[in-house]
């Protein structure tokens, strides 16, 4: 008989890294080891071996050892708790926020770690949510509007500062010293990786989705020197590396790192991808129409097409960017999850909050069981799912949220209703643009803490989108999806897979259950649905352009 | 020397009357005395000699027997407290809320003291917020559209159902038994009148403002059999009597009632007068561009002046509806402070209550503390003033309320401020309305329980109309009205006045309180104005039926 064999998936989120150790022939998770960072967030104050020191607004930084930390406690946890032989273990993937950024040496060791610069914050992990390369990512989409960069329509028409330019451009503008050091700026999934194989790649997620790598070049240097002379060549230098598709192998496990962690050596290493996407194989979301939804606080909407097509308002269009040989749609919506916290927490009153204490659940189960108690259109209220701007399909984060259609009878819970409702509203405005721009949207399936924990929102949004949606079965998705991609990197001679879609196929894992539209209830959606377009539109598409002007009020009173 | 001479203010209000005894040569408030109705509202239960009976829905009722045990309760205890010699009273001034309605004999005796009607809820007084009527004014509308009749336009293009001939066809149409023994339907304030001086006359409030008297004329009998024939000449018989000017003589006490109340045989009875429009002289309101605002739950507008000019939107344009010899412009905003006790009760999140309870103030006047501290649009959002319809300018019930410009930092004095905003915004167009059309509206003056407790919502008030606010100085301006006009009526041989402008300027009041615009604010608040205006229109005048259309799903979906 065949010995079974294994891949580890390895998961680096926001504030913990989790490994996951899956059988390869049918997926079976057999356990996983978590860490949380000792760093976790630094937003307010840098921890350095000197001191604190605060950092400045919209910083948001990490320490590299955390991550060599993670893997040297969850790698061999991982294998000393559930009793698995190093020999059957034939691979390792990685997914990691994106885009959070490293600039090392020559040799991949962090600058942090240089004494010189143990103070600098530039020299330490931006995190993806680092928000102070604003300025930098405006002038980019600035000066890419007025070039006409051919690439600018394949990211909705807007760079975002989360990406990796904005964060490498603010490093040369407020740390050169730092940037002068840095031999190289590495994606924080490709550094891993780097550290596993000895082999400095540059997977296709992030170049594609973050790096503006599109037609198998990056932006020209023409484009790059008129951003700054100094970034004419930072492609070719400081950000070069083989591009490599995501989940295809990025090298093999070198001795050093299979001795230190207990692993084997040789052993197949996936390219990474980011936390988002890798959710996709997971999902078995391989083939064209599919289309893997994470939500959570905001939604990370995912579509697999043979096609490259200018869909406006997507945050990104790329070839091997989400399953490779296919070209990865991502849209998303800025804040999901964050409206109902945000209801719940601003204007959930005495009465309902002590009633939820009595019972013993949270204000917003309790406003989520009064919401699910009406019928659609029942309250009159429709809500613009705006309150952290919009991402797609508008990309505008000068917009803001609304509320219409309140009467003297009106309860918190219609409120809440209209904002489920208004995110249900934005996805299906997601799936149309996709449609109306010629990519087909053929399946949905969805994961993330609402899909997986709350039946009443999924049951809305099949309503609202008409569609069936399936659910995750896994409860560690990203991890389950970095170990499919192990698999595939692997290959079927190691006791892998060589076709991607089998291994998502026999790996991946869906629940038994699914949300299916209720007729008489995607009637009523259909016509509000007509509403939440029309005033879409109106006021998002210039119509009324009155939510920015009152930004620009509120900004001058707060000055 | 000249003895004083006195005048009494009867003011019948929803749940309670008032008599108010002033001195005339200078409006000195000697006292009062008040009486709760013992059935108060009827409107769920009609409580008759044979037992309790259940109301239909939309009923609202009252008790004639409650004004007779009110008058007999109010006078002889005034006289009694304040130690006034009878000979000295020279005159009583009756309010009354409008339209409320008593079908009588041809004695004046109210049906329902006819053992053979006491069942019969058509018997009783219809007060003005018995809505039952709507499908009959709203007939009359349509019908009135047809036409063209010429009338129509006074109104604001709309019948309510509070007025007076929906509520006589209500009556003929469900309870011909009722209507056929009924000599009279009489308008409370002028059986008041009726039953002090044996004169059943009609005041030019009601006439004008709740029967469409204009011109010198009621609605053509072509238009009333057009409407039902049974109709036809109602104006001639049960609607018949001496149209008689507000605040004007109409008769004398009699022999009866005098002795009945303990006051001077032939003494001056005015006209009587709505419990709103009468507020006008209290707050020296008589001359043309004068505008007296009452604001509490909801709002009247009155503004003099001496053309009658077409506004539309207007709730009516009477001659001598307001005083005598002028044009009397009325609007409304249906929900003022309805809005803010609304969002208290409804979004007044836990933390928030427990801060006022802690503190012994009202979670509103926590709320109005915490918005007191913004400066104008610095949180960013802008209300719409519906939750309760529209009726001044666009006298559309079927809009709703809006909420627009939130973000995750929203916070609860956000909305509240912005619903007091909105409110002033719509008092801002009711002005600008008036200007627009032709009527000049040059000083404004407040009463009502918002304008008299509340500094914060006054200022932003001023702020917002761009005009000083005067604040009245009398806690009773519907009594210290009626005072007044009782001195009109007395006139100065008797110790009153010939003049209406000299009695109001002599015996109304206004406090030494006043709101002026705060430059700065004003030159926010103008953005901020042509923004609400801009969604007013919008949404008010058929830019996008969204309220409506969402309405419509609603009435079916609770169906």
């Amino acid at each position: 008989m065949k010995r079974d064999t294994y891949t580890i998936g390895l998961d680096f989120g926001t504030l913990s890294a989790r490994a996951l150790l899956v059988r390869t022939s049918d997926g079976l998770e057999i356990g996983s080891a978590v860490f949380d960072y000792p760093h976790a967030v630094m937003d307010e104050m840098l921890i350095t071996p000197h001191g604190a020191i605060k950092l400045p607004p919209d910083f948001a930084l990490q320490h590299p050892r955390d991550y060599f930390d993670a893997l040297d406690h969850v790698l061999p946890a991982l294998l000393k708790e559930y009793g698995i032989s190093a020999e059957d273990i034939i691979g390792i993937g990685v997914d990691f926020t994106t885009c959070t950024l490293i600039p090392t040496d020559r040799t991949g060791t962090p600058l942090c770690f240089d004494d010189r610069f143990a103070d600098n914050p530039h020299a330490y992990v931006k995190l993806w949510k680092h928000h102070a390369a604003e300025p930098y990512a405006d002038r980019m989409t600035e000066l890419a509007t007025e070039r006409g960069e051919f690439w600018l329509e394949r990211y909705g028409g807007r760079i975002s500062s989360e990406w990796m330019i904005p964060k490498v451009w603010e490093t040369l503008d407020k740390a050169p010293d730092v940037y002068d050091a840095a031999a190289y700026f590495v994606d924080a999934g490709d550094w891993i990786v780097w550290q596993l194989t000895g082999n400095l790649t540059r997977n296709t997620c992030v170049t594609g989705y973050k790096a503006l790598y599109q037609n198998d070049e990056y932006p020209s240097a023409d484009f790059l020197s008129a951003l700054d002379p100094r970034l004419a060549s930072v492609f070719s230098d400081r950000l070069s590396g083989p591009v490599t598709p995501v989940g295809t192998l990025a090298g093999h496990l070198t001795e050093q790192a299979a001795a230190r962690f207990g692993l084997r050596p040789g052993i197949a290493v996936a390219a990474a991808v980011s936390d988002a996407h890798v959710t996709a194989p997971s999902l078995k979301v391989t083939a064209p129409g599919q289309m893997a939804i994470v939500m959570g606080t905001s939604s990370v909407h995912m579509l697999v097409s043979e096609e490259c097509l200018p869909v406006p308002g997507v945050c990104g269009v790329v070839r091997d960017g989400l399953i490779p040989g296919y070209y990865g749609y991502e849209a998303g919506q800025t804040c999901v999850g964050d409206h109902f916290a945000w209801f719940a927490d601003t204007l959930c009153p005495a009465d309902y909050k002590d009633e939820a204490a009595e019972r013993g659940i949270s204000p917003i189960a309790l406003l989520t069981e009064k919401a699910a108690e009406q019928k659609p259109g029942q309250s009159g209220i429709l809500a613009l799912d705006w309150w952290n701007g919009n991402r797609s399909v508008l990309a505008d984060f000068d917009l803001s949220g609304l509320f219409l259609g309140m009467n003297l009878n009106t309860r918190p819970e219609d409120l809440f209703r209209a904002l489920v409702e208004a995110t249900a509203y934005g996805t299906r405005m997601i799936i149309e643009n996709y449609r109306r721009h010629g990519a087909a949207v053929d399946e949905i399936r969805a994961a993330g803490g609402i899909a997986v924990k709350n039946p009443f929102i999924m049951q809305i949004y099949a309503d609202i989108t008409g569609m069936e949606i399936r659910i995750a079965g896994s409860a560690q998705c990203p991890s389950l999806g970095s170990a499919i991609f192990a698999a595939y990197a692997a290959g079927s001679a190691a006791g892998g897979y060589d076709s991607l879609a089998e291994a998502a196929e026999t790996m991946g894992s869906l629940s038994d259950r699914y949300y299916r539209p209720i007729p008489e209830n995607k009637a009523v959606y259909d016509r509000l649905y007509a509403e939440y377009e029309r005033l879409h539109d109106y006021l998002g598409r210039g119509g009324n352009d009155v939510m920015k002007r009152l930004r620009k009020i509120r900004a001058e009173q707060n000055a």
